[in-house]
């Protein structure tokens, strides 16, 4: 043991064993979605099959939402210049930062806050988020997780939190996010719809995960949509092509349902 | 539509409906796992049940393996000098590379070529085990898959056989991998079992995925495990330590069951 | 023009002309050092010749300082799993952060709120260092580019200093990090003495750069030194070896002079 | 010492010293410029005051040539999502690969090839063009370092040639240069000039430099050309703009003499 010596809780590694917070990783496989893993990993404790559901929906949500977010045009255009696949996925993710992914955070803040200022200061939901709103505004802060420029109504965020009233996690979180959503409407004097970031930030507090782990759910889930572009772009363009950002039309498979 | 309009078939993004591959995300969302998500983004067809749950046990069978993998030691690192969580795991990723995951897309590689082998030249799966890998011995080749510094006998590649089998996957690539083993042992004189990465190697075989995304399915399991040893990282240790590579210990929950 | 259209003020590329910051690039070559392009690419000015002269000598003191820096430690671990040369560049940059090249930025700001106190308060530039690192300490902040954990004196810092003074620019920015060294040591009781990063960061004030491209000089000097280390990593290790932080031996050329 | 114990040559650190191949940082500061110290760092020796010159001339003929290039496209996407500077430099780095920066590397292997035909088939220089760029064209690879888009006499390479010649650099790879610039002009049928990067990679072999450091020298150049785009990006536009990768015009200071 040297005096570089240090510890770690997540993984035990012995010959012929492997344990993730002391489940033995063979026990898991088989019997445990990798949703239901990558809670146990980031969370220390193993979920019950609902929020092993959840964290699946939260993660299908995300796993990709076309050919103009950022993250696809860095790892397309690393991609495009004949990087490997690896060195295209790190730029993708170098991308998902503040203001791309970056909502998901920033909401679970908000509802921490408010929150925070309902013990403190005995107010209902409504009250504390008016009351934290107003701060933003005033500090000149936007709130995150509210709004889209293309989707008026997000598809996603009615299907998750329909799936939370349904699995027992349409708690006190989710009232705050509706909570955020009317006060916020007020103090534009129009509405401002709850995205999917708002959402995924709203349910994550459900879940108990702190806000610093926001991001890595939405990094967690598009990597698999970055590596499909990665893919897509390395068989299908020439290389050092000009990527446009925003002209492009899809050609794949017409709506089918599972 | 300027000259340089493009196309995609990945996901169909419009107003209020996002479609992967044909597959509105939130009729996906509660009713297929992310797993299965996966599959669809990467290959573009929906899986069947069976295949998920194999993906399902591949992606956590790789989710995180300790923290002496460089992947672990570059994000940590990344980690340790204040970088945010997306730096700390792109710079993991970017160690995920020929050496460390790599073997998976060189092992596909390798059942691919005694494929062509059996069909070229009629041969037995064990013939053309032992021609390609006589041939790579003679060009100064080391077949990947194969052999482990700390694991006899991977708890983890005879859970994937052992899945495969149940759930209908145990098809001519788990046999060329078995007959690889084989010629293997015969070659060097000793056994050098099948690891986990040249078992996942045979499985994305049986599912059709071609080598190229090899290295993809060790990204997309492990990057959770990078966000886990980030996380700690940064609330467990001081900034800009020595990381040591090896003098660490587990000191997290013991041995339990799902 | 689309409605995308935007602007640029650095480079202007036309056929068989190529002009940075209005300077055909190829009258630049063989008459102005890399340095003092750099300065005009950052800055948008050329540059006297001093003030190259500083730069060039900045740059050189940054190029490397061993092989235990995390930006060191992180592109050899890259390198070391078959990374590509500029991956593993890559992951340097990406530890190029807050704790490590930070100090830079700080160093700058730090001086920055020394300035501004000493117009706004009409202080002298001992009163507004203590005042400023009174502050800081209230709120928990130490002053970065002060103190060193292997060297008591710097000879990198006494050598900028001395270059800086004979070159014009020793001037309110260096008096300030003298000023702060001196309140330091009396804040703490024991000197702590200016580092190659605070004298950096004075001398970047001098030449009259922002704080936001403080890291950007560390970077642009360390890069080669990752190259460096990278090569050597590639041509001298195995694949995949534990690179242990500390415990490594120079076995290069003994001391030469120029 | 560990059983990790390793040895590195490139940078002594000890206390107040640190020394670079054996120099002492503080006596090459202010004696060197910092192209000399990176020729020092990825050679090991010092170069001539010559030698040193044009290492700055190539530097300063690659540190950016506007705003399309895929490393800068890539490093402006990752900053406008809010990612640190660092981490947006490490995105642009990513981007200099096979087709971008690419072709040093490979021009530099074509001369290589050349002169061991020369030496082995004791064939001529225009003898040995003809044949390496014959075989070539048989495998079906281009030879890189040759033509421009947008450049029909790229007035880079000129100067790099000329600068060469001055220097006492001109010898036999530019030879090798014009000879397959002659020989792919014949077999084409049409002149297809040599480039910047061609012009970059006979000079990096006339200073005895191997290929595989042919891309750190466009990665040492470019780096400061993507910290000003960088910089650009983060105060002059929006966060999450839609960057088009070709409509776009230079507004900065008209053309102006050193």
């Amino acid at each position: 043991m040297s005096d570089l010596h240090w510890k770690t809780g997540i993984t035990k590694t012995q010959p012929n064993t492997i344990s993730l917070r002391g489940y033995p990783i063979d026990q898991l496989m088989g019997r445990v979605s990798f949703s239901q893993a990558v809670y146990l990993a980031l969370k220390g404790e193993f979920p019950t099959p609902e929020a092993g559901r959840l964290v699946d929906a939260i993660f299908v949500s995300s796993i990709d939402h076309g050919a103009s977010p950022p993250s696809v045009l860095a790892a397309r255009t690393v991609a495009s210049t004949g990087g490997e696949l690896n060195a295209a996925v790190a730029a993708g993710v170098l991308a998902i930062s503040r203001f791309h992914g970056g909502a998901i955070e920033e909401g679970m803040q908000l509802f921490l806050a408010m929150e925070r200022r309902m013990t403190e200061k005995s107010q209902s939901v409504a009250q504390a988020a008016e009351a934290v709103l107003e701060e933003m505004k005033a500090a000149g802060r936007r709130a995150s997780g509210f709004g889209h420029r293309l989707h008026t109504r997000d598809p996603r965020t009615e299907k998750l939190f329909g799936l939370a009233a349904e699995l027992g996690f349409a708690g006190r979180y989710v009232q705050m996010a509706r909570a955020a959503e009317a006060a916020l409407g007020k103090q534009l004097g129009k509405p401002l719809p709850i995205n999917v970031d708002g959402a995924i930030a709203a349910l994550l507090c459900e879940l108990g995960f702190p806000p610093e782990v926001g991001n890595a759910f939405f990094i967690i889930a598009r990597v698999p949509g970055l590596v499909a572009h990665v893919r897509e772009e390395k068989t299908r363009e020439k290389p050092m092509r000009k990527i446009h950002p925003e002209d492009f039309e899809y050609d794949g498979p017409g709506e089918r349902e599972v």
